[in-house]
């Protein structure tokens, strides 16, 4: 498999329908454990149910409140990251029921339960396998739509050359780029910003409305000449408050903001939609660069050090 | 008072004794909502208390979940911040006990019980007064080693030629500062970004070990010469993987990191040390750029365009 059909495969990982079967009941809060490519699926999640109290935690340590009636799920394709080794152990350790969702390594030894997904991907390129179990568990109504979120994201393959121009563009000028977006899409901001990093080998940053107009839009309406950020932005249809705050953003700042919008009929259709959009925009922005938007080895030296 | 005695005054804030007659007993959750330099306060509650499941939200909206067994906390200084007034309202609805922090407003109309906090100050200088309540009334615990806390923060002041020169460092680079952290005083990395925003009127950015060790350390390790960052880190001492996290990240990638080691007994008090630390730091950054510290006048025409 290409590194591309590795990207690609999110359509098929959206029908991956394993679950696990505990009773939901049973369970006061949930707490949501992961790191980079795979903690990304929490994040996700996070902006798409929030019917318990949710914690997502990119962390070595458990918040003191972890007990027996938390459902606690550690993401980690390679099950061996450490800070969710960690993590999990200390859950364990202070009665919490702990799931698992990955491919292997020694996080099923720590766990209850394990949903094993397959290996041989980037963690980054597993976004489908990690996050399906957490819907299909907790919100399988989120499942109900899935065929129009297909339907969608294939859609954006036909709209290949509008993003290898946005990837022109942003590669034409020199600057890093900034995502924005806002709640209940935030999430893609981020993954974009993190693939941007991994796939592209890009510095990135991802900003959240309307928390920025807050704060960074001060900056952003001064000193254009020292500005080293392009913006784009991905706009979801579900506040009219932001939309008007990107609108203001753009005008009081007098800053471009490339806008893309996202397609879908509710909030779990939008972020996939953004997701791929932006996993593509990155793997061309790799392609333009002349590099290999799979390798990651510095990450790998990194772990070998830290081992 | 002068812009500078503002910041120096959250000495005196620490000290700041209201707090809310509930018993946390009737809560099982607690969601905080704020946004820009009010809603930092609530970000760093959520790394020094854990004892129930903690949603820190900026947004218009609340969560699900919440209901009579959520305690819902709104932070805004004016009392008139529409992203929390709207989220308060729907708090409301949904039967949660709405407490307010705040000066003045709308905001105490909706709520059950208020604390009214002196006026006349920046939002983002009465951090004091908008964080002792919640510490007074849920963690009081945390009020132990206040003397320490002011002791170590009045050191800073005998620091400033040491600050005055990181800010030197930052101004000459001519690049843009990226704070870098972890928890439990990832906050301070955030709050030092907002107030380079608002204070220094500078463009910033924050991120968080270990998270960045998964994704921005590829392109860190690269395109040296692209690179718009200087990096600044924030060092507590609750984590010797993230410190060593610190130090690899800084030789795999070639980069300079400066480091501010934060001094305190606990988590509290490191964050607090920080956060004044940076607040100093901003404010010496204005000085050298000839800009008001005090001035964020593009974000009341932003309000006023947004009525």
């Amino acid at each position: 498999m290409t590194y591309r059909e590795e990207i690609d495969s999110i359509v098929d990982q959206l029908l991956f329908d394993k679950k696990f079967n505990i009773n939901m009941a049973d369970f006061q809060n949930i707490v949501i454990e992961g790191m980079g490519g795979s903690g990304i699926a929490g994040l996700i999640f996070s902006e798409i149910y929030s019917g318990k109290p949710l914690v997502v935690l990119n962390s070595y340590h458990c918040p003191e409140f972890v007990g027996k009636k938390t459902l606690f799920i550690a993401l980690s394709y390679s099950g061996n990251t450490e800070e969710t080794l960690s993590c999990a152990r200390e859950a364990k350790e202070k009665g919490a029921v702990v799931l698992s969702i990955t491919s292997g390594g020694k996080l099923p030894e720590i766990s209850d339960f394990t949903i094993r997904i397959p290996s041989g991907y980037q963690p980054r390129s597993s976004l489908g396998f990690l996050l399906m179990p957490l819907i299909n568990t907790i919100a399988p109504g989120l499942r109900k739509n899935i065929d129009e979120i297909i339907k969608n994201i294939k859609s954006i393959r036909k709209s290949e050359d509008e993003i290898d121009s946005i990837a022109k563009k942003i590669y034409q000028s020199g600057k890093v780029p900034y995502f924005v977006s806002w709640s209940p899409t935030a999430s893609v901001a981020y993954r974009c910003k993190t693939q941007f990093n991994e796939n592209s080998k890009m510095l990135a940053n991802a900003g959240f409305l309307s928390e920025i107009n807050h704060n960074e839009l001060v900056p952003m309406g001064m000193n254009h000449e020292q500005d080293p950020f392009i913006y784009i932005a991905y706009e979801n249809s579900f506040s009219d408050r932001n939309s008007l705050r990107l609108k203001l953003t753009e005008s009081l700042s007098g800053r471009e903001i490339t806008k893309v919008k996202l397609i879908g009929s509710n909030a779990f259709a939008q972020i996939m939609y953004g997701v791929y959009y932006g996993d593509i925009l990155s793997y061309h922005f790799a392609l333009l660069r002349g590099i290999d938007p799979e390798d990651v080895s510095i990450i790998e030296k990194l772990k070998a050090e830290l081992s």
